[in-house]
């Protein structure tokens, strides 16, 4: 039996991978400080359990529609649409299992094999797996690194469109690289988009999660409103990430074509979390700003420690649970030229736990700096603080 | 922006368009008779509820693994391996959120583009609608009615063998038929797979539900058990449909490229419900008995009922919830031709809601009865009892 070709260009989620790695050495007895994930380690609302609990009492426990209980579709598209200014109804909604699951499913939906597809890189690595895995053109952009923060590679973009791309991926607020597009970015971006005549997957995983402000999405400005598609997730707002609940909002075409690959795929999300996830929606929005205000505490602990650090430099990340500092010197100095050979060993000197880089896509060509991710979601902050110190320290150690 | 042509070959389960046409009825305020649906109006046991409720309580809210957590891979393994009299382990399981998910992983990962498939017509649809998605040609098998039952039709399905067909769906206690194989059909089956090279997916949807006795897997046979994966789902047997959750079980080179697209496509299963169906697993089996105790109740009326209308004939089932009656007098007696247009009648003037054979596959070129099939999972007694008693009204004032 052996395994179909289309396997080959399907690739994976390597932050998993370090998290197994992380949890074989702590069954060694090694206190691991857990950086690697973008996990909460903060109790789901209690709105939210409380309506589940009721649901299944109640025998939410059957099949329901394969696009999501109205109730959950209808509330999904209010929420989403009043926060971008937008019109949505239930015809605009399909309930997922997930923020994940939308990317596949838009893939296999909407996109032909051969497409040329833009996506961001570094990146959620799963775009370029689903893309290649579904024989389209996996086409990066990257980041540039600037003293206002990281900002989206437009020559890289406009080369993609001169090879003809007809999708992009994009995902303000992004994860791995904290970074968020100032108002001309999403404008520019969006013109392109416009110009030329293709279609924007707005990975929104982090868009409810902007510690100041109001987030801005980029199908709320002119002529993108019918070229967007809005990936939403509970995960992250709500902490509900081993929930499983998501859900894809954009044009009616495409949600019905999503909805057509959910019924092949689940059957349906399940029934009673959707009923949740309508409570957790209507719930008083101090239940998620505790989560929030935990979050940011965290961030702005880690973003001083780590730029205290010589041989460090750490954006601060408006949005998200994750700072993407550039370490490059601080390789030098230690003695590193590999990222992985540089996370491994201090993982295992150390137990922290981070990702690099390459866990978020293929490095581009021209990229010469080094970068780690740490996420600071599911670490609390004495052990984020304690095992910073073993870091300065290990560092101290391996200075040249 | 046009839907990719793959879109093309996807096919659905239109049973789930009969329960929509039932809804959206029973919303001008006739009373429907639901036998449309393999869904479970009864409770979900206690223990499972429970355990679902502790496990968040204890946090099991946040990411698990992709192939699930390693209490209920372990207790999946164990559960399945001593019913079949065979050994499984972890590395043979992959957790999935729902029975469905394992068709269309199995077909992405081992199917090669082309593949001659095999798979049950009369069978539950989504075979064929994920074999023609990724490209294989869908081999479709029938059954023989005979005075013991529907028989596989093995003449189809050496005639598939000599196209060259390297994978077989096979469901014994099958959905829609009700059909299950004696001892000398599946060993029959076993020796040509096994001669044949081939591989067989044995969807046990249905496994445990059998009504006397003790089930049978094909994946017991000498020789079968490296060549079988086995679909197992919580959904029937402890009335979880809509809490989505069953496995993957087999050879540890396929679970692992099933868990591969489950990285891609969910991350993992939801968390807590994995504990709660170790619950389920683990509590006492009287439990689910009654849940079988209830529909064996309902199955041994609906057929006694089916089999007092003339020109209904019914076989009843060992297991699962459908009786599917052959109807072809009947229809001749009420001067129908078509079934869906029989069943569209029906439900309008009666409100009582079934499927027709078409809605489990492309009818076969050889076919000249009509077939209809009747869920008892999603209906009361007196409902049925009810609803059959309209049903018989019905024929009476159409007959000829």
């Amino acid at each position: 039996m052996s395994t179909a070709k289309r396997m080959d260009l399907l690739g994976s989620e390597t932050a998993f991978a370090v998290s197994a790695e992380a949890a074989s050495l702590a069954s060694t007895g090694t206190k691991i400080y857990p950086f690697h994930l973008g996990d909460i380690n903060l109790p789901t609302p209690n709105s939210v359990v409380n309506a589940a609990k009721t649901a299944i009492k109640a025998g939410k426990t059957g099949y329901c529609p394969a696009p999501g209980i109205p109730e959950l579709r209808e509330a999904l598209a209010k929420d989403v649409g009043s926060a971008r200014g937008l019109s949505y109804d239930i015809n605009n909604v399909s309930i997922q299992p997930g923020g994940k699951p939308s990317i596949g499913k838009y893939i296999a939906a909407m996109m032909e094999k051969g497409d040329v597809v833009l996506y961001p890189n570094p990146g959620y690595p799963i775009y370029e797996s689903q893309i290649e895995f579904y024989g389209g053109i996996a086409c990066p952009y990257g980041y540039i690194n600037t003293n206002d923060g990281l900002r989206l590679d437009f020559t890289a973009i406009e080369e993609g469109i001169e090879k003809g791309a007809k999708h992009i991926f994009y995902n303000n607020y992004n994860n791995p690289t904290g970074a968020s597009s100032p108002d001309e970015e999403i404008e520019r971006l969006a013109k392109l988009v416009i110009d030329n005549n293709m279609f924007l997957i707005s990975d929104d995983a982090y868009f409810d999660t902007l510690y100041e402000g109001n987030p801005k999405s980029i199908a709320s400005l002119p002529g993108m409103y019918e070229r967007t598609l809005t990936m939403y997730t509970f995960s992250k707002k709500f902490a509900m990430t081993g929930w499983r609940l998501g859900g894809a909002i954009g044009p009616k075409e495409v949600i019905e074509q999503i909805t057509r690959l959910n019924v092949n795929m689940e059957s349906c999300t399940t029934h009673f979390i959707q009923h949740a996830g309508v409570a957790g929606l209507n719930a008083p929005k101090s239940e998620t700003q505790n989560i929030l205000d935990k979050l940011q505490g965290r961030r702005d602990i880690l973003v001083e420690i780590l730029n205290s650090i010589e041989g460090v430099e750490a954006h601060m990340p408006e949005a998200g649970f994750y700072v993407f500092p550039k370490i490059t010197e601080l390789m030098a100095r230690t003695g590193f030229t590999d990222v992985e050979e540089f996370r491994k060993v201090v993982l295992k000197e150390t137990g922290v736990s981070f990702c690099g880089r390459h866990h978020f896509g293929r490095p581009l060509d021209n990229e010469t700096d080094f970068y780690i991710r740490l996420a600071f979601s599911g670490i609390s902050k004495n052990d984020l603080e304690e095992g910073m110190e073993k870091f300065k320290n290990w560092i101290k150690s391996r200075s040249k």
